[in-house]
């Protein structure tokens, strides 16, 4: 059993102004899925993309706008995501805050899977 | 995609002044894990039990301790849990406000598998 506070993870930019802390993975022995944090500056995002893997998000505190294709749907603390294999999806911060994120993926292959913009 | 606030998720009492809600599951489309939100009062907290399938924990709020077998751990906001297939662990409110974890389990034979006491 590991026990880590979010704040003693390094993070890494994965967009511009989204770092990504990985919080239970394949480092920490996790067998099927990886528990990640987004940090996500005011004006920053994740990249509008899709996969054949879904993800579940919850957000911790901020606001923003989860988009998908044309459509943009606001999101704030305590609301959880459901984004379903193939569709797409980006979040963006559109607030003056920082927006903090939990998103859960699947292991592919045993590996955190990638990504590829849209 | 589907959005919604953990509030509006309705809440079932699984052990002792602990609650449980589906954030995102099977009802969601979810094919591989499920994410729930525990909200466990003052000195209350789930039994300690084991299962050959994984937690990964985060803690939104509170303070409490993480059991394992005669260990125990304190855990407080912002703290990860990787609990691994096998472990013991039970978690309880050992604050004197309310503690909010949200914890991921797999989905086996596409539902969500039940516990036993240990």
């Amino acid at each position: 059993m590991k026990i880590q506070n979010y704040k003693d993870v390094s993070g890494v930019e994965v967009a511009p102004g989204a770092v990504r802390r990985i919080l239970a993975g394949p480092d920490e022995g996790a067998p099927n899925f990886v528990m990640r944090l987004f940090e996500i500056e005011p004006g920053g995002g994740t990249l509008h993309h899709t996969h054949p893997w879904e993800h579940e998000l919850f957000v911790l505190e901020g606001e923003g706008v989860l988009k998908s294709g044309n459509a943009e749907r606001p999101v704030a603390e305590g609301d959880t995501v459901m984004v379903l294999p193939g569709e797409q999806h980006g979040i963006l911060n559109t607030s003056k805050e920082l927006l903090r994120v939990i998103c859960v993926v699947p292991l592919v292959d045993g590996k955190m899977p990638g990504m590829k913009p849209t």
